[in-house]
């Protein structure tokens, strides 16, 4: 191995690290599961606050989780600014406002992209709640996956959904104020098993070109065929600039929806790598680096924080790519040269640095044990008696 | 074109289709979905007498589908006695009683693989009162399938819960009556997402081969790898006398257990083609053709007509196949001409044969539009009103 | 089943079968095979001349496959004059202008984007040179397909290649005369092995927008990831009035470059029912419906008949969809009943109503049977000894 | 992070990497590529005699890599006393004997499985040859890859091939000496792409398990379906004792033969802690660890190296998971905790570990710089002018 960075680097990388921020979803700390089961859990939250109290002992422990984004509407309140002031309390703000496209009942055979005009409507109005929601909390990201597709050939036609999409989206792109942007998710499968009506990076993309700049794609790393480059498409959005977030997890297989750089790690780093290569880790880059995962065997906070630290060691492994080094052995054309430069700086070991930059910050060194010693855990277990936890589908 | 078959090879495909027979899911009648939603319809069955009432409906047009497969604990009646008299007043009969090691708390880690040996007991216990429903309904196979795994790795060993599989399995097993059998199913993946405890056939073969003859294979059709051979797992299992049953449905992407033949009509006459070439399609050959499947968006009587419909036709033209000019084009290494003769009995148009078999049964040649104009459902919409409709997790 | 078309709508599809046409590409008559083994066999071209003679063969016997489309430099002659002589009195013409980026050492790590501008320069020159065979044929059409890419992650970077191949494919299109068009294939993976340089549709389009009108993507249909809904990709194209060409072949695995048709027949029909329902069947849509693909084992002549057959009942399929009908069900939310329009068009034996074509047209019903009683197959293998057999390489 | 492993630990896992060997493969020092082009490079050797003194190279600088493979008849040499002394002399030794079923005419379509018993008698003899190589050389393992299968639905009895192959491995086996081993690889796909006739672990296990004691299944890690869970396999196999040998290489998408770990680290390492677990990396534990791959655009000598320390690097973290820890946290349902133990030993850098192992055994300790100013490159690339290169296909 070679030294991969001068001290100037890793001042660098340092800076960067301490800028960076990981949102995380409200719906993360509320049970989930497959469509066998969802296993509950004691201290499930079962309200808005209690969600983003569980948030704010991520954001606590990690130091960089410092947003929540909201799911409406199983996060829909009565009032706002005090649910915004509950956050400002625990040290944390309101994020993203997502929309949900898929519990309804009338949502069966579609939504924005249904042949009946009544339910379209129906959907493109729950985008005006959401709307007002961001007004309410000053979110000014409005994410939306589109769940909807066909089971069946000949179900419906590909095309006209197309088409009645296009509408659907230009309404609510319309209805959007003009600091607010509209970040399109895309999918490969799920729940629909024939046709999605976005299943890829490409059509979400058309739709947004046809919406206008203030909408923009969101890659949720789960989301694609097998085998995908996903780092590709992350530079290729990014070139378009039109990379408005991600939702990061990790999967084997589908869309499994686990913590974030559990499955493949080299993965992770090699996507933050493109990030970091573009100069789009920086804050006010326009990327909203979010987590949307889904904890249905283990602990939810602890899965927060590991996912957290998960991305964050990505990020300073990519930090740490000698970028002059990669250039050059690029342009000479050193195939083993340049794969070496790339993964001097993946098996470098980070968790000291970032237990370094923790202390600085006066947190403890080690997330993890600090969470699990911290005694949270018992009391929100011992006070959340009674009511209906959250999870998906409340 | 050529004309693909002899008279003589007609009349034994006819004679073949007259004693073919599918066994029906109770299940597929209750409400199912995905992780998102699941969506209800009027009609649907709140118990097991309407379950086997709906799952009449299809025998009723079709013909072929004379048995009802119970799902314990979800089948669980006081009298069983009384739900056999009901499917015989129905014209059907109680077939393969499936066990269920997925829908309680305990299992979260695990069922029959768990670490802790009071989960493991009670797992193998649950099959006990399994074979105690089989003594009351006179139900001759019990069928596994097991949705343990891990989601992460390290987790748990891959290999401990090899061994504890076996030992749970042998308990089982050693509880059959002598004119039991074990059937048991393996699965990619899902609801684990890192490691599934028997995720292919090559496992529950083996397993199989250690509990002993009465111990066979399930084949979903949905639980395998992207791009696997599944005929020619068809083919393996029958040569090695280990092909217990299938799980006909069919999947685009990953276990969406849609309609039979919906997805890939010609891989399911290439399934029956090896079903038919090795003789295994016969009533006595010890193989149970079984549908399990999900119909989230669509009617599920019509939706089980439909599966029942494809799995004949499938049938038909692979009993059309001319067995004779096949053999002859493969020993002559005559590769298109070979490819030829099964695409020809493939290309067929079977539908006025089945047509012609259902009036000579007394049926109505089309049963989709039979059905349709029974009045059942319309009937059952009006009856089933209030009560818990039944569906997974129920 | 019912009866599907009116007999006015069986005479619309007449008609539109009557017009339809494939195009041949001319290395398929060549050897090919995989890394492991080219096989030869006795008869195979060893120039264009003896390629374009073989194509016209196939057009002989199935009256639809007019053109055949030269790649260069494999099909470089010396005089081009006399290469569209041959090809019209052998009754076809010269179709599309395929370039080669895959076969010179200096591609070793990429042609249109390499690092290095002199190997950059070489490639784009290589496009020049094809303009000019394009001219000297009266092609209109030059196919790129870019083999471009990586096989290890940090060999070169992502970004950077995409400018370079944005640089490259502008000089080329720069380089067209107004009448030509520029058709732009992508490829999920092979012959590299980390990223591909135009991995996905998106990729491709995303350069022809940049590129101006006369730049539209190419869909081979063995191009994409595992699972793909490849009659999306057909329709969404379709709907940027960018689909330019297709390349068909089916595969089981990854690009099998098998015949057309063979692996999955009913995702044929699905492409070609997104082809005829938006209207592009006809012949001045634009898109130009033709074969790729390599007969490893099976003859080649034969090879391309049976494909070209099996497009052409694909094709014959989609007409016969009761458009009507599937656009009441699909309009009423009818999920089993637009399903059922589109397989009961699917299941139609389509064979008698094609030979009939054949017979109306002077042609033998049987393609197949026709040719291997011509007698060319012996000939040419009497004739063609000696000499270099044409080939992937050659 | 935690300290993950007492001195006691390390201590252990220094002695078995001390005694951890792996095996190159011949081929790997010759041409390779895909099929649409094998790159040439200078210095490339001409025979048997040149690769083995390239391969002595990687057991120079890396200390591990002791054995070569040999395959039949791309080295067969006059001398095989000469061949092992020239091993001999360069440090390593002769290790596996590999056959060829893929590169002779008559095997178009088959091999052990054709259905002319001419061609299977054929078949059957070269593995008697390459016995006879054995004898001469002291090799003790004869391993058999089948690239037999067809490419058609129909082409060929997908039973009879199971048949004829049983029948075909048995008379090998018979011919084997009472210290020989066979070990028998499967393939998901390619160079077949309709069915394998030994498309996976199950099937070679079936052949292994009639064969005898001395027949064992190899495992190539490119040679799975997508998403399949490699390591699982290990444990199986392992399991049975059943485990003959691996072939190590790595891929993105199909058999890509990358460098061993180049793709996905983190499952060469779960791949490693598997055999680790189960004490099987001992010498004598009866597993061969062996590369198999293609380095088709980067330098071969460099290229194995580097594959040979990724192979070293997985096993060194392998080794430095905290068992106890691990069987701790699994024993009690912590998911987080046992996942967490794993991680640990795989976020270790591990490199300073064994550069300390090189030096003590009085090695360079970076074996890729060492290798670089050696000069050996810029020898043999002056040396090795004239002759053919060696390569696949000669």
């Amino acid at each position: 191995m070679t030294t991969t960075t001068s001290a100037a680097g890793t001042a660098a990388a340092r800076d960067a690290l301490r800028a960076q921020t990981i949102e995380l979803p409200s719906w993360a700390f509320g049970n989930s599961g497959t469509r066998f089961k969802v296993f509950g859990s004691p201290g499930t939250p079962r309200d808005p606050f209690e969600k983003i109290a569980d948030a704010a002992q991520v954001n606590a422990f990690t130091g960089i989780a410092p947003r929540v984004s909201l799911h409406i509407p199983w996060d829909l309140v009565d009032d706002y600014e005090a649910l915004a002031r509950h956050a400002a309390d625990h040290g944390v703000s309101i994020g993203m406002i997502n929309s949900n496209l898929f519990q309804d009942d009338d949502y069966k055979l579609g939504s924005l992209t249904h042949p009946d005009a009544v339910v379209r409507k129906k959907a493109v109005d729950h985008h005006l709640q959401c709307v007002d929601v961001m007004r309410a909390t000053g979110s000014k990201e409005l994410k939306l996956w589109l769940p909807d597709g066909t089971n069946y050939p000949g179900q419906d036609s590909i095309r006209a959904r197309q088409d009645r999409l296009a509408d659907s989206l230009a309404e609510i792109y319309a209805a959007l104020d003009d600091d607010h942007q509209l970040v399109l998710e895309y999918k490969f499968f799920e729940p629909a098993f024939y046709s999605m009506d976005i299943p890829d990076w490409g059509t979400s993309l058309l739709h947004c070109l046809a919406l206008g700049d203030r909408a923009k794609v969101v890659l949720d790393t789960g989301h694609h065929a097998p085998g995908t480059n996903i780092e590709f498409i992350v530079a290729q959005l990014v070139r378009q600039r039109r990379l408005g977030a991600f939702d990061f997890n990790s999967r084997f297989y589908a869309d499994d929806d686990l913590m974030a750089g559990a499955a493949d790690p080299f993965q992770l780093f090699r996507i933050m790598h493109e990030i970091v290569q573009a100069d789009v880790l920086r804050p006010d880059s326009g990327v909203n680096f979010m987590l949307d995962q889904c904890h249905n065997i283990e602990a939810k906070i602890p899965g927060q924080i590991r996912s957290v630290m998960n991305v964050q060691e990505a990020t300073a492994k990519a930090l740490l790519v000698d970028a002059a080094a990669l250039d050059a052995a690029q342009r000479a054309g050193d195939v083993l040269g340049a794969n070496g430069v790339l993964m001097d700086a993946y098996n470098t070991d980070v968790r000291p640095l970032l237990a370094d930059l923790r202390v600085e910050q006066g947190l403890d060194p080690n997330p993890m044990q600090a969470y699990a010693a911290s005694g949270y855990a018992a009391k929100i277990e011992a006070e959340r008696v009674g009511g209906a936890q959250a999870g998906w589908g409340a």
